[in-house]
C-alpha cells in the first residue's frame, strides 16, 4: 500500500464532531442527547431565505461565476456599507462556507512550512485548514481568568518567529465567546505592523455580541489595505449552516488577486444557495434584535446555571454563542465522553466539545469544554439538571 | 505590505475562464458570444433534481454529516453497485464538486514538495489545486497523432522521481475527450504498482462514452483497496454544474480515514444541494441513452465541421463534449483573443479555452484550443461558420 503523506497523518480529528457516535450509541439506547457541542442554531432560518429554495426555476443548474454571483456580492458590500464599512462587491470572493473562506486567506498568506500566529483557544479547524496546507499554528495562550481576552504585546511578540507570516483571530470567539474591544484590535493592528504580518479575522459571529458591547471589524484598523482579510459567512448570522456560503473579504490586491485565481480553481460557489443567501440578506435589522435577546438569555441562564454548581465554573461571555466551561476534572475528553457512554439523568445527557482540542498547547484545555448555547432556555435548563447530577457522580 | 506566499503567486489563471472578460466586452458590442470554452451543458437538469430545491421544507437549515447525507451516500455506492462495482457508502465522501474531491485526494497522499505525474494535456484546474497544496505537476505529454492515449510505459517509468507520489488522470478525459481502454487502465496499475504511487482517477464523464467504447474504472483495478481514489460529480453526469456536489471515492482506508478529518474541518457539503443530488440519482437510465445520441450528434457535426476548414484539424474523441482541435497558428492565446476583440461573423462570434493552459511543460498546445460542444447542433453549425471565416482572415 502507498503511503499517505504527512499532512494526512497530521490533519486533527475534530473535537466538535469526534463525539458524535457515542452520541448515536446513547440515543439507540433511548437517551436524549442534548447536542451542546456543535454551533447548529435552533433559530429558524428566515423563512424569505428558504422560500428562494422553493421558488428556483431555472432549467439547467449552471456554473456562475467563479467570485460569486453578482448579487451575491452586491449584497455583502451593501451589509458593510451599511456597518460604515466602504467595502465594494469586487472586494468580495464568495466561498464555500466561512471554512474555504479561511482555506484560501491561509494559502494566499503562508507556504509550506510559514506559521500563522493564533490566540488559543482556537476554533479547532483552524488546525485543520492549516495541516492541510503544510502551515504550522503558533498559539498564545490566553486565559479563562479575564475571559480570554488578548495576551499582552510582550507575550504576543515574544511568539512571532521569522517564518510567522499572519495573526489569526475569530472575535466575537468561537470557542471563548469573547468579543475583543477596539483597543485589541488596535493591539492586533499594531503587532501586523510591528512584524510585517497578515490579519486573518474571523467575524462570523459579528451580529452576536450582547450587553451593549460593539464589535470592532478588522477592516477598521489603519492597515486594512495592506494587511486585512476577513472571513464571513451566512451559517450563524442567517441560522443556514448547511447552506455552505462564506465569503472572504480584504482590500489587499495582492491577496485579492490571489484569492481569485483560487476561486477559478474550483469554477464557482453552489448557485441555489447564493440566490437563498441573497434573500437572506433583506432580512430586517429588527431579526437580529430579536435574536440577541433570546442568546442574551441563554447565555444568562447557562452561565448562572454553571457557576451554581459545584465544581464548574464559567466567565459572561460577551459574544457568540459559546463558553468554555472549567470543570473540576482532571481529563475532560473522558468526562465528556463518560457523559454519553455511561450516564444518564431523568433519560437524558449533554454533549460537550472537550476544550483539549481548541489548543495547540499541548495538555492545556483539559479542564475545559466549550458549551454551545444553541438551545432554548427550558432544554439548557434540562443540561444544567443533566450536569449538575453528572459532576456529583463522577469518579474517573 | 506584507508578501504573499509564493503558492499564492503560483496559483495559475484558469485557462478556461481567462477569456471572460473580453467575451462581456464582445457581448456588450452586441456581438453573440458562443461560449464553447467551458463544460457548461445545455442540456436540461433532471426535472425531479430541481423539483428538490423546490420541495425543501425544512425550518432550520442545519449542518449535516461532514461525509454527507446518509442517502446521499448510499444512492452513489448503489450507482457503482449497479455496474459492477461493490462500493459501500462508507467508502463515499460528499464534496464540493469533484474540485474539492481532488483537492482532498492529492492532500492525502502528497505533501508539500511532492509530485503527482499527470499525462498532460490536461484539466487544467488539476494545476491550481496542486499549486494550493504546494504540490508539483510532472506532466507526460500525450500525442495529438493518436488523440491523446496514455503515453508508452517507458516515457511513463521514465517520468518517475523519487517524491512521484500518484499518477492523476481523467478518463473519459478533459479536455481530450479520450476514453482509455482497459489495457490502459491496466497500465496505469501496474505503473501505480511498479513505482508504489497512488491512483488518482478522475471519473466525472463516466456517463459520456459514444460509439459503444466503454469506460473503465480504476476501481476494477487489482490495486484498488491498495492505490485508488475515484473522483465523481453530479455536475457533467446530471448537467448540475451549479449544485457543487462531487465525491471522493476510496476503498484504500488510511486515504478514507484522512479524507474523513479534512471533511469534518470544513464541516459539511451543502444540505439542500445534496438532497437533490440524491433526488437525480433516481433518473433512469434511459435519460443517458437520449443524452449520449445527442453528444454523439454534436461531436460528430463539429469534428467533421473542424476537418472541412483548411488549416484545422482534430481527432475523434469517443467520449465527454470536448476536443482539443489544432489550428495553424502560432499562438493560440492570441487569436482565441482576437476572436472576442476583433473578429464577428454574421453578428456572431466563439469562445474557446486555449490549449496553452492544459499543459504544464511551457510552450506546448500553442495551436490547439479545447472546444466543448456543450451547445445544440444548430449553434454548433454557426459556431463553425465563424472559425472558418475567422481562420481564412486572421493575420497575427
Amino acid at each position: 500500500m502507498a503511503k499517505l503523506s504527512q499532512r494526512g497523518v497530521n490533519i486533527p480529528a475534530s473535537p466538535i464532531r469526534r463525539l458524535v457516535p457515542y452520541a448515536d450509541e446513547a440515543k439507540a439506547r433511548g437517551i436524549h442527547v442534548h447536542r451542546l457541542n456543535i454551533g447548529q442554531p435552533d433559530i429558524p432560518t428566515p423563512k424569505r431565505m428558504l422560500d428562494a429554495y422553493r421558488g428556483y426555476d431555472e432549467e439547467v443548474l449552471a456554473y456562475g461565476p467563479s467570485q460569486g454571483l453578482p448579487q451575491m456580492r452586491q449584497a455583502v458590500a451593501d451589509d458593510y456599507v451599511r456597518r460604515g464599512l466602504p467595502i465594494e462587491p469586487r472586494h468580495v470572493t464568495t466561498c464555500f462556507g466561512g471554512s474555504e473562506a479561511i482555506t484560501f486567506a491561509l494559502a494566499a498568506v503562508a507556504d509550506p512550512g510559514d506559521e500563522v500566529l493564533v490566540p488559543e483557544p482556537f476554533y479547532a479547524n483552524y488546525a485543520g485548514f492549516a495541516a492541510q496546507l503544510g502551515i504550522d499554528v503558533r498559539p498564545v495562550t490566553a486565559s479563562a481568568d479575564d475571559g480570554f481576552h488578548l495576551p499582552s504585546d510582550a507575550t504576543l511578540d515574544a511568539a512571532v518567529g521569522p517564518r510567522t507570516k499572519a495573526v489569526v483571530y475569530c472575535s466575537p470567539g468561537n470557542p471563548t465567546g469573547t468579543v475583543y474591544r477596539s483597543e485589541e484590535v488596535a493591539r492586533i493592528g499594531r503587532l501586523a505592523e510591528r512584524h510585517d504580518l497578515f490579519v486573518i479575522s474571523d467575524e462570523v459571529y459579528r451580529d452576536f455580541a450582547y450587553d451593549g458591547v460593539s464589535v470592532t471589524s478588522a477592516l477598521t484598523l489603519d492597515c486594512a489595505e495592506e494587511r486585512v482579510i476577513v472571513i464571513d459567512s451566512v451559517s450563524k448570522k442567517y441560522s443556514a449552516c448547511g447552506a455552505r456560503v462564506g465569503f472572504a473579504i480584504t482590500k489587499v490586491e495582492p491577496v485579492l488577486d490571489a484569492i481569485m485565481r483560487m476561486s477559478f480553481s474550483r469554477l464557482c460557489p453552489a448557485t441555489v444557495d447564493q440566490l437563498a443567501a441573497v434573500a437572506a440578506y433583506a432580512t430586517p435589522a429588527s431579526y437580529f434584535d430579536e435574536v440577541r435577546a433570546e442568546y442574551t438569555r441563554r447565555r444568562n441562564v447557562l452561565v448562572d446555571g454553571l457557576n451554581a454548581i459545584d465544581g464548574v465554573s464559567s466567565y459572561r461571555p460577551e459574544g457568540a454563542f459559546y463558553t468554555v466551561a472549567t470543570f473540576d476534572v482532571d481529563d475532560i475528553d473522558h468526562f465528556a465522553t463518560w457523559l454519553l457512554t455511561d450516564f444518564s439523568h431523568d433519560g437524558q445527557t449533554v454533549m460537550m466539545a472537550p476544550a483539549t482540542g481548541f489548543y495547540a498547547t499541548p495538555g492545556l484545555g483539559r479542564s475545559q469544554a466549550r458549551i454551545a448555547y444553541v438551545l432554548g432556555v427550558p432544554a439548557l435548563e434540562s443540561c444544567l439538571s443533566v450536569l449538575r447530577a453528572a459532576v456529583a457522580v463522577y469518579r474517573p
